[in-house]
């Protein structure tokens, strides 16, 4: 099973040009979960390739990457919005990889990517959206979140650190944080990294096998691979509960990396697209100022 | 004035390959202001190029960048230490443009860069500190300080925003507060981009006159430009008070953009090659683990 990596199985069935813009388009806006629609993860796919091979789909990320720079420009001059992307996914559906070749080229001082480990001291001590507040982004910044506020609703309900009804009740309080946020000029997007199980034992057996990974790899991981359909159940309920119109849920197929990273950085792009952030006009009074 | 650009004039006489490893580490190594050394700001070249060519200059920044990527990863992995580079310079010098050409295409995840404004609300009400040792990096991360502590005693003193009994023992306070980051883990190195009153004006009157750059520019810029004696004093005084073994500056030539981004992401990699981090152990027990 680890000599299998989904990334060099190439298909070889995807030769010739780009599919157009607009098939591209309306495939990632399938990925959106629309309010009300009732997901079941089970049928959203883990392995949806686009109609791309993976070398399409690294071009295709090259050119979108550089069209979310300009964007990313724009929204920093401007500096009156500002973007929050929120990644979640199981364990090896690639969240830190995701992060790095999507935003990896962009000026580092508009972007800022938090990650949120289990909480600990004084961010134990308040409300579980206290620590998650302080990390939105300044107006004219991108946000990412490596993993968010939704573990509360996930490895919390999941593993039992809490009641149901304190996890429940929250579902409405993260639609109404994230409510305010958009009113106020944050727009929130969230990607769920949708892998299969196998191809999680692919990566965690890669991992195991590769004296240059291993360190990545923790017992710990095998606990919560063990407790997968609850994990799929949470998710499922969460991005149900959590998805709006103004902050939408995308399950983004992930056993492909590069498709994944494709997909994603389309639905970056096509946030910031709508948001076409404007370059400040300049100050008055500057016509013809000599400097001496 | 304003037609004439500093790094659209290549010089022409650094054909050939790059000056070995060993002349341009000498080379950066002479920016640093020795504890002691008594750095008179005037007798520091604006324009040094290094013996390179725009062209050599650039070539070599790439190659820097992919090794600084190389040792992030380390430094992130090992999750043990950190690194905080200070960018201070006059306007125009180049922060933003040197913050973007060294890491953009680092991993964004292990980056954070804080840029400090005129402080305001909470800010204005804790010591000078406060807000700064709140942007300090996390173990296993670079932070860049686009401005710092240092305006506490650059343009607070300058445009004589406190008495000089105030400002002047701070320089005591940035050393101690430096020791303490220095002694739990964070190393800590500065940078001064020391541009020439000519090219400010050039880059300047480049501002006002290009409609697509002149957002950038606002009329206080000039106000601050009249005042240029006493920031040079007063960037001395401050070097000079806080450059030590453990956290030192170097005054960094930026009148050419190329090798001012070149030195700087020099000085970063030296930083992390001292650093020497490590990727860590994997646990024990994971021998022959098979991932079911």
């Amino acid at each position: 099973m680890a000599d299998h990596h989904t990334d060099d199985n190439d298909g070889g069935d995807h030769e010739g040009s780009l599919p157009d813009e607009r098939a591209l388009r309306t495939a990632i806006g399938r990925l959106r979960v629309k309010p009300g629609s009732d997901l079941v993860l089970a049928k959203r796919a883990t392995d949806g390739d686009f109609g791309m091979s993976k070398e399409q789909a690294l071009a295709r990320l090259t050119e979108t990457r550089a069209r979310i720079d300009v964007l990313q420009q724009r929204l920093y001059a401007e500096s009156r919005r500002s973007v929050l992307l929120v990644v979640q996914a199981m364990d090896a559906a690639g969240k830190d990889g995701t992060i790095r070749n999507v935003l990896t080229g962009l000026n580092p001082a508009g972007i800022r990517v938090s990650s949120f480990k289990a909480p600990g001291g004084p961010e134990a001590q308040h409300d579980y959206l206290w620590r998650v507040h302080q990390q939105c982004p300044s107006r004219g910044d991108i946000a990412v979140f490596n993993r968010s506020h939704y573990e509360d609703v996930l490895v919390v309900r999941v593993k039992q650190f809490v009641p149901e009804a304190v996890w429940r009740r929250r579902y409405a309080h993260i639609r109404h944080f994230e409510q305010l946020l958009g009113d106020e000029g944050t727009t929130v997007v969230k990607v769920f990294l949708h892998v299969s199980k196998d191809e999680q034992a692919r990566r965690f057996q890669e991992r195991l096998d590769d004296p240059e990974k291993r360190w990545k790899f923790r017992a710990g991981d095998l606990d919560d691979r063990a407790l997968w359909p609850e994990f799929q159940s949470a998710y499922q309920d969460a991005i149900n509960e959590t998805s709006t119109d103004d902050a939408p849920w995308y399950v983004v197929p992930a056993d492909s990396n590069s498709r994944r990273n494709m997909a994603v950085g389309e639905i970056l792009r096509a946030t910031l697209e709508r948001l076409d952030p404007q370059i400040p006009e300049p100050e008055a009074g500057l016509d013809g100022v000599k400097v001496v």
